[in-house]
């Protein structure tokens, strides 16, 4: 069946849920019914089926060959988000009443991370970019002081609501860092071996709401107590393969169907990232032609790939940009509610053409609204 | 489009996820790559779009619409499955170092929420029906003596994995009654207020796996301690509006259909209770035929209208069961890897024709096997 996805299809700017892949969706489509080899829908086949066996096995190894996850690290699915793990990265990695974690703080989510983990001991924020509306990721010129006996270093690798990104490479410190990839994973190679622990909900790059990766090196592992409510334990989720209860079947389903596509479709990470670079510099390239009306949050060497947040001259312009580029099939635009203006988030799914379009859509409501 | 179930499809007998309506799983289909009016797929869309606000509300309306749920209790929806619940339940509801909660035991899964409830603090049990593998639920002669200081009661509505199931209406306790009604959710009308918290995970009878209802009465909310961690925090779901985070969109919007299902196509659930006897007295008859081979695990009067257990002469004749049925498109059949036997799970969407062919199936393989 061939439906012509840019005839009837929106270009979704969604912060997340966000695009998937048109070959993803069609193919959940034409198998919804009827998973090939199963009988049943795959939104009716028991977990420990053999049908899901295989579709939690094959989405597994197609993510630890895209991410060349090292032997000694587990990949395992949970449900939550990362709010969820805010709370269960703290709660698994104390090991006593008096330890303490490092937090970088490059945005919001990083804040909110924090706030969880001030409720499970202390904690001591190594840096805050609070101060210039986060606006930018520590430079060479900010000596990150992390702290002798911290438990972990918490960063957050991409910052939705500011548009700030980190990069692949995490900070080097002596305690395992811990990152919030929700927002970037799979859209870059990253040295998973420098990591301790990363999670990532999906439905920014990875598939649709409802599943929340966790990569997690093997010695981590044994910090978790035996008394942790049992869903909030991380050994019992990794020894029990992700079966330790229900896990969320479809979601999980879609996933291995869009890390197949980053493989067989897009190549891999490396043409991913490529790609991706080459998005948002387009995007990026008409804020720098005319900086005194789109106005970047971002510094432009913090910038994300992800997320480019800008600011039109006022309110009444906004709002007008928002509603012009909904005429012309460009949706959800609208910056974060917490901090306004213009956003326009490109992750994988999002083509070349939707970001191609957008851009035009900008020159020409510049041209026309400009002073 | 035209796709004949039957002809395909098999009989999924799986005790979850389960089988879906399967005109549900059709406009699941249908809208798979644009949802009307959304210009996208219900995978794609933001949590915050007009379209999933409008699935949202009309999935909760149609739900408190067929279980009748008063106004003054709150209706939001969870991730993490009943595990996640086994320790929201006391870590919300316990308001001190030294409460304690009372559990009634009539099956593997109230002993797992009884294990969670441990961690937080004091319990009692009341009542346990370990001694005779739970093959039945209290009976009038059974005086359950309830604490008089207990936080809550805490009971399983149905056992999926002895197959007993307690009446809808619960004890009568001066404490509320905390109720995990995973596995008979929206087979039945049930008294909800005569509840104070039900929860309820979707793949049994609700939709697919990755969503838990929450129906919780205001005056509880108050005891959510404000240090709780926030993804556990029953306040901070009901005040957003299950928008404290990223909800599993898709499940949700699978959850509504089914839920407009049980209101059209069945007309409520008085009517979905009647077709959910009529479908288990039906194999309940098979099994009173001819006790010797087809061994019951529950007594009459505690037997689950969801879960049909039973045991055959021996382990090899179960074997040869569950293979037979397979062969004839009956799948799923296997009980519980900690119970043995034989296990048809017969939720909402297993068609009376599904059932027909499981009984028919099970005379003739009687008629071939009986000594």
């Amino acid at each position: 069946m061939t439906i012509s996805p840019l005839a009837e299809r929106l270009f979704n700017f969604s912060a997340g849920p966000a695009a998937l892949p048109v070959s993803v969706l069609e193919q959940v489509r034409d198998d919804l019914l009827l998973l090939p080899g199963a009988g049943v829908s795959v939104l009716e086949i028991s977990h420990r089926s053999p049908a899901f066996l295989e579709i939690l096995e094959a989405t597994k190894s197609c993510l630890r060959s895209l991410l060349e996850i090292p032997e000694n690290y587990q990949l395992f699915f949970l449900q939550g988000g990362s709010r969820l793990q805010f709370s269960m990265a703290p709660m698994n990695l104390y090991r006593s009443a008096d330890a303490s974690a490092d937090y970088v703080l490059t945005g919001a989510w990083g804040n909110k991370a924090l706030e969880e983990a001030r409720k499970v001991g202390k904690t001591h924020v190594v840096w805050d970019a609070a101060e210039t509306s986060y606006d930018r990721i520590p430079g060479e010129e900010d000596a990150l002081e992390f702290s002798a006996d911290a438990e972990y270093v918490h960063i957050t690798s991409n910052e939705t609501i500011h548009g700030v990104q980190l990069p692949a490479t995490p900070p080097n410190t002596e305690a395992p860092v811990v990152c919030d990839c929700s927002s970037d994973i799979l859209s870059r190679p990253m040295p998973i071996d420098q990591y301790g622990l990363i999670y990532a909900c999906s439905q920014k790059n990875a598939g649709p709401a409802g599943v929340t990766m966790v990569i997690m090196r093997d010695d981590l592992l044994e910090r978790s107590g035996a008394n942790l409510p049992g869903y909030l334990n991380y050994r019992e989720h990794a020894e029990a393969n992700s079966l330790y209860n229900t896990p969320p079947t479809f979601a999980i389903y879609v996933m291995g169907l869009v890390a197949k596509w980053l493989q067989d479709e897009v190549g891999g990470l490396a043409n991913m990232e490529a790609r991706n670079r080459e998005k948002a510099a387009l995007v990026y390239d008409v804020l720098d032609e005319s900086p005194d009306f789109f106005r970047g949050h971002a510094r432009p060497n913090s910038r994300s790939q992800m997320n480019a947040t800008f600011r039109l001259p006022d309110a009444e312009c906004e709002a007008e940009f928002l509603k012009s580029a909904a005429a012309q099939g460009l949706t959800d635009l609208k910056g974060h509610r917490s901090v306004g203006g213009i956003r326009a988030s490109i992750y994988n799914a999002m083509p070349r053409e939707g970001v191609a379009a957008l851009c035009s859509f900008m020159r020409d409501f510049r041209d026309r609204h400009a002073g």
